[in-house]
């Protein structure tokens, strides 16, 4: 069974499975297990992995239009490296400052692989679902695709700087709090832009729902072109690495003029919710996105 | 560094370390990591794992007086075995359910070696920190000691069926809210009797604070007597290896018969908060724990 089979099963034994978070009462929870040789290539300091690890909870958070109240992280390793512990810990509260949360501390577990595993909360008394997506409404997506795709790049070519830059990331808390009032659906990018979209139509519980949207209205880092050089490589970027916590979301297309107004990070519209499966200028886009190496 | 000099550095730097869960407004959070080759012995089962890394989260909420919420899981393994993964939701759900709490789901990560990241929240207005123990007050713990140590013992011999049935605990949160009149500080025990007792006496704002117990008052589980033929055994298992999740606490010696009175989980009182150190039978107690394998 791989990860994906495993989680879609659990999804249907627990109630609070399948979003980004689970809700409780008014609050919504999240959790997530990274590690060095899957989610953090040779190269990433252990300020970015905090700021990363903590940030992709927030993420979660945002991706239900709550506000962010807090983060834990439970840090596994081979040697507590005081500087580096130090370094991890400043990242995390870096990102939670980033997005008027606190970081108040965690677990440590001496562990033979760096390990993390970072959880956030966050409340609302009206979560966004991802299953809320209906016909006419418009699919949208803040800020920019591709960064994560581009950090790799540029730890696999030996520029950790500009790695550890692009792989710290604000997580668009502000963003998915303005768009509470407004969308239908959402969740975060972090499986990809086309996986995020065939989540979505699967959520929903309208029948025969699909997704048409435009190639050339995907928003696209501006690192993803400076790394890479070909169309093929920029496109695999955007639209299927993933890992870049960007909101994906729906609304009605007579909400986005608001919504654009609302949020504070920028929206763009890349199509519209249709009939019958997720398609990119009238091709079938295919279901896929980011494997982690070893899956 | 240690693990322990590393947490302590922790504490020093963040404003909700120190306690068992950190306080976020009116709500606790709390998050350990746990993973094969030093918290899960040969012969554990998945549903054991489920129950006892999900219930040692929900243990800190007991440990802070407050009303357990939900729990949330990480759980990293090199497969997916559907029957493993059901089973460790299992054990989950049903220790949530011991304590009136919600399991709302978690993470899956590929992992080299079982892993497994809990988080648990718990609800109080007023938590019960480490830090309140006053000259005079009792000492107190709930249920048994040694059980855990018993439970190890059982996998060492091969009895995988008993140890795993040792190895499963009903977390303290019904102890520890009907505690929450009465109780001055209060910790879990997960780190052994001994060295809780040195915590709560270094985290009091009093100075020279001490406690004197009486090895003859502390509770020892059946399971100790079973297990272990020698004295010198038995008494580390119950004041030093830890692991156990009872509720180690003080109170004002005129509180307890009315603590006693609420509280669902037999209490016993093992010694009084006086000068100067811990001792036990007028010697003083080492501050020593279970070291975990490997450190």
């Amino acid at each position: 069974m791989d990860e994906r089979e495993a989680l879609a099963r659990l999804a249907d034994t627990l109630p609070g499975a399948g979003d980004d978070c689970a809700v409780v009462g008014d609050r919504v929870l999240t959790t997530d297990m990274l590690h060095e040789t899957t989610d953090f290539p040779a190269g990433v300091d252990r300020y970015t992995a905090g700021w990363r690890a903590v940030g992709a909870s927030l993420s979660d958070v945002a991706a239900m239009g709550a506000d962010a109240e807090a983060a834990v992280a439970a840090y596994g390793a081979p040697e507590f490296d005081p500087g580096e512990v130090d370094d991890f810990v400043r990242g995390a509260r870096e990102v939670c400052a980033a997005v008027d949360a606190e970081y108040v501390g965690g677990d440590l577990d001496r562990h033979d692989e760096f390990t993390v595993a970072t959880t956030a909360l966050g409340e609302t008394d009206d979560p966004i679902r991802r299953g809320g997506a209906d016909r006419g409404d418009a699919v949208c997506v803040t800020g920019a695709l591709g960064r994560s795709a581009a950090a790799v790049r540029a730890f696999e070519d030996g520029d950790a700087e500009r790695g550890n830059e692009l792989f710290r990331f604000t997580p668009r808390v502000a963003a998915g709090v303005a768009l509470r009032p407004y969308a239908t659906a959402m969740m975060d990018s972090s499986d990809g832009l086309a996986r995020s979209l065939h989540q979505l139509v699967e959520a929903s519980d309208v029948s025969d729902l699909g997704m048409d949207i435009t190639e050339s209205y995907v928003p696209v880092d501006d690192a993803v072109r400076e790394v890479f050089d070909d169309a093929e490589a920029r496109r695999e970027a955007a639209l299927f690495f993933g890992e870049d916590f960007e909101l994906v979301f729906t609304l009605p297309s007579d909400a986005v003029d608001d919504a654009r107004e609302a949020s504070p990070t920028p929206i763009s519209v890349i199509g519209n919710v249709t009939w019958d499966g997720v398609r990119m200028d009238g091709e079938p886009l295919p279901d896929r996105g980011y494997e982690h190496a070893g899956e």
